[in-house]
């Protein structure tokens, strides 16, 4: 790096910008910063300990240039297993797919069917699952739960609709407050769906 | 792939040997895969849901070979911020860093501070937190909850040690059942925990 900085420096910003394209497609890069920001400050307040897992990378050849380091010279984007985020709030398991959607309706082919699956299991267990989505065209984020996303998704199987609209989010799903700090304080909202588990 | 099957064949082989070199030096591939093994179990049982976080990789450079088709050709491990493992058991939040020993002694310089640290953040937030460790010299796993990983912890930094013996680990955590299937049944053992929690 230091004998070549321009060149390292050129290298980083092409990455920035093809990966974005390729890997955030549907979680948008401004969306994920501010979900980071929000759960560092959740963490920073001793709130609550929620993370972005990494995405998964299957690695398929590594190249030692120097004896303790390693690089990656040949790896493609996996299909991630589970969500992208999850953590403990209030000793409850939370667990959330993230997305940011540029149009007026969520299609379902934007989240996998094993995610939603996924968030089912949790919500079963116990823990809080949900999907958190972002219009940035009305500049609204919201929060469905786990059961009202897989009950859409059941009626998209069985002739539905095949996606959700902004509408139906509007209507139907919980609407997240967004502000300086947190940026989208979505506890905010499990606060709610806490209360009506504890009031069962 | 049908054009060029052992070639392909060569470089997954490649890789597989060498990333395992590197990246889970101190995990053990084995160990690695009965734990994923365990879990599958689990999932498949309706008795918890938990996944190994996908290994932190900062991406640098993204070729396009065809259209929707991206390789990553340069890239690097992460630290990884949290731990390896988390989930939901029982309606509780699981989090757990998993190691192999094949010494006699387990040192800190094998798990990193923030990691310690955030085991603790798990268990103050009501999270069933620990250190999972193999000893295959002596075919025997452990359970160290994460307060009296992080009470050695305080004293290494106090001139105490700064390793956790064998000796300890047998004496002082909970030796974990293997078995055939689960192979390493640590809910087994994270029952004691929570009876504790729930006996208060």
């Amino acid at each position: 790096m230091i004998k070549y900085p321009n060149k390292i420096k050129k290298d980083v910003k092409i990455q920035s910008v093809k990966e974005r394209n390729y890997s955030k497609a549907n979680l948008g890069d401004n969306f994920e910063k501010k979900l980071n920001d929000t759960n560092s400050y959740y963490l920073s307040k001793g709130i609550a300990s929620i993370y972005k897992k990494p995405t998964p990378v299957q690695v398929v050849r590594v190249d030692y240039p120097s004896r303790n380091k390693a690089r990656i010279s040949e790896a493609y984007y996996k299909t991630p297993s589970t969500t992208d985020y999850n953590g403990i709030y209030k000793g409850y398991h939370i667990d959330f797919e993230a997305k940011c959607c540029h149009n007026t309706s969520f299609s379902f082919q934007h989240i996998f069917k094993h995610q939603i699956e996924h968030l089912m299991t949790i919500d079963k267990m116990g823990g809080i699952a949900f999907l958190i989505i972002e219009f940035p065209l009305h500049n609204e984020t919201f929060l469905l739960p786990a059961k009202d996303l897989y009950q859409k998704y059941l009626e998209s199987l069985n002739g539905g609709r095949k996606s959700i609209s902004y509408k139906t989010f509007k209507e139907e799903a919980y609407l997240i407050k967004t502000s300086y700090n947190p940026t989208i304080d979505y506890l905010n909202v499990v606060d709610i769906l806490i209360d009506k588990i504890e009031s069962k």
